[in-house]
């Protein structure tokens, strides 16, 4: 293992991390290595910027992840944001706040995990800022700018729409818990939640289909829970939602946990986080198309869980078609602490 | 004072904040409160981005600053490297990661800090991301996005060209070993010099007279002092300098501390940091008019303190005019730590 001084300091680090990234010459005009990065700007359509803060045990812990997952998780959290926008990335601005004895092993390794999607996707890293941290902690500050010719956005859900999500709900929390608990459930299930939990996946693929259909009245991607985006759709577009409980998508894995621990599995899909499914909103009239191109060209499943109303509130369905309204429950950093997961309601 | 869960958590500090941002709606099509931000693209000019993460206690101590003026500071070290391209500073995003029991005054003062300046140059809030920290420590990350038309690099040095300096040097590293030993010069002086380094100015009107000149063939802004500011130039041109101690601009104040502690003032304008002042080059004909235009359109003053050279070495010469190589000492968050300024080689 390598300590920074050893190889020369900060500025020798840099150099080092620098001279694995590639960037595309027709969109960057100067990358890393002057005060600020040039870019082109493109042409016919808008930039969309999105950012996200990533900090040691509050958002990974080192007990459960390897540097690599640390990397492609905090990018992954950013696409999730630009793809709900139905926009495309371009480009990438890293921030890191180490601890001072850090190995330059660690600082490859989150590189790595950043790179295989900057790589996969064509998102030019164009700049960064490293600092000592304040703490042992590590922070990671991601921002992310795109392009889009017309951005799908919360405010367009209407009354009669159609709710659908990408994928199945709540296999981030589970896997958490797990991870944390050690939950006696099938080896097959507990690694399945583990590798979502620790690996997940945005929809940006999926986000670009969507956005061709050109009938999404609005759009979310699924971060903070099911609960606060549909609450999101539903408060910037001025309208309620119904959601029907037993239709919201959760897997044989996620439904396994939650059985063990006497818990309602739909809850943790309400009220867990870090899915970065796509949450949306059509006319019922696209219902079919929607279903069937996604599942055509990417495989991802399409689940219709409920629909916009006129009233403003928005009420959960149960299985015996008891009516509640959705609790206001959602993640607050200044209230909880996720790694404290298994003290929230839900669990 | 009042703690954030007191007015509602996470969500309604960022309606609170929200509140006050005003945004120009020719250039931003959708603001904070989606999950990225839109804004138009430039017409025929390119895109400029930095990015600049400032760590309490690394960067700042709450034992010297008011949360306005680490806000202030936050926005200035980012307008200083967009305004060391010649570039015009539209948009910016703003990552905060605070410790749980801070207050809502706080937070409001950071911002005031912050909307001090974005008001100033209407520089557009357009996102940004509130977390837990994991110590006590602040951390405040942002982002500016800009416009050039064609920007200036560091690399377009070139031999016999002459280097020049706005304002003077040193004085924010000579107002924090103020601030830190409390060194007995004039309470003038030491008031000066206090100011100086808490509350810091860019040079971003200076570089947008420099950019219309059409002249400069490569600036810098001067945030980690004048010696690596000065190699980074002539590495990126590929080419060496000269610097003449003497004339290295400093001012009564930042002399009179020096003094005080025996130590030499050119070196604190060498090796101190977070002067921002800009750090350029031109040919010798264009030595008048610079000075000329900046004393008189910004009252700014502009020094000539060396000039180019083919040999790749940067020497300095003394007032006897003995010659030494530069010395490589620059900041590295790796070996040194600010706040253990005087543990630093100069003082």
């Amino acid at each position: 293992m390598t300590k920074i001084p050893e190889i020369g300091g900060e500025q020798a680090l840099i150099k080092h991390i620098n001279k694995s990234i590639s960037i595309n010459k027709e969109e960057v005009i100067l990358g890393i290595g002057d005060d600020a990065a040039v870019t082109k700007a493109p042409k016919d359509k808008n930039l969309v910027f999105t950012t996200d803060m990533l900090v040691e045990d509050v958002h990974f812990s080192l007990d459960f992840y390897t540097p690599e997952q640390i990397g492609k998780k905090a990018v992954v959290a950013n696409i999730s944001d630009i793809a709900s926008m139905g926009a495309i990335p371009k480009h990438m601005l890293i921030s890191l706040a180490i601890p001072k004895d850090i190995t330059v092993e660690f600082i490859d390794g989150l590189y790595k995990g950043i790179m295989s999607e900057t790589d996969k996707y064509n998102i030019n890293i164009i700049g960064g800022n490293m600092t000592g941290s304040p703490s042992e902690a590590i922070i990671i500050n991601i921002v992310i700018a795109g392009e889009v010719d017309k951005e799908i956005r919360r405010s367009g859900a209407e009354e009669e729409d159609i709710i659908l999500v990408t994928g199945d709900l709540g296999a981030s929390g589970a896997g958490l818990y797990f991870l944390q608990n050690n939950t006696n459930i099938s080896k097959e299930s507990g690694s399945i939640l583990k590798k979502i939990h620790i690996n997940p996946q945005h929809c940006l693929k999926e986000s670009q289909i969507l956005k061709k259909l050109n009938c999404i009245t609005s759009m979310d991607d699924i971060s903070d829970g099911l609960a606060t985006e549909t609450r999101e759709i539903c408060e910037a577009s001025n309208v309620g939602a119904i959601i029907y409980k037993q239709k919201i998508p959760t897997s044989k894995a996620t439904e396994e946990l939650l059985r063990s621990i006497k818990k309602d599995t739909k809850e943790t899909a309400l009220y867990g986080g870090e899915d970065y499914e796509l949450l949306f909103t059509t006319k019922k009239e696209n219902e079919k198309i929607i279903i069937d191109t996604l599942k055509k060209q990417t495989g991802t499943s399409v689940t219709t869980i409920g629909k916009i109303t006129k009233e403003k509130s928005i009420y959960l369905i149960d299985e015996e078609g008891k009516k509640q309204e959705l609790k206001k429950t959602g993640y607050d950093h200044f209230k909880q602490n996720p790694f404290d997961f298994k003290k929230r309601d839900i669990l």
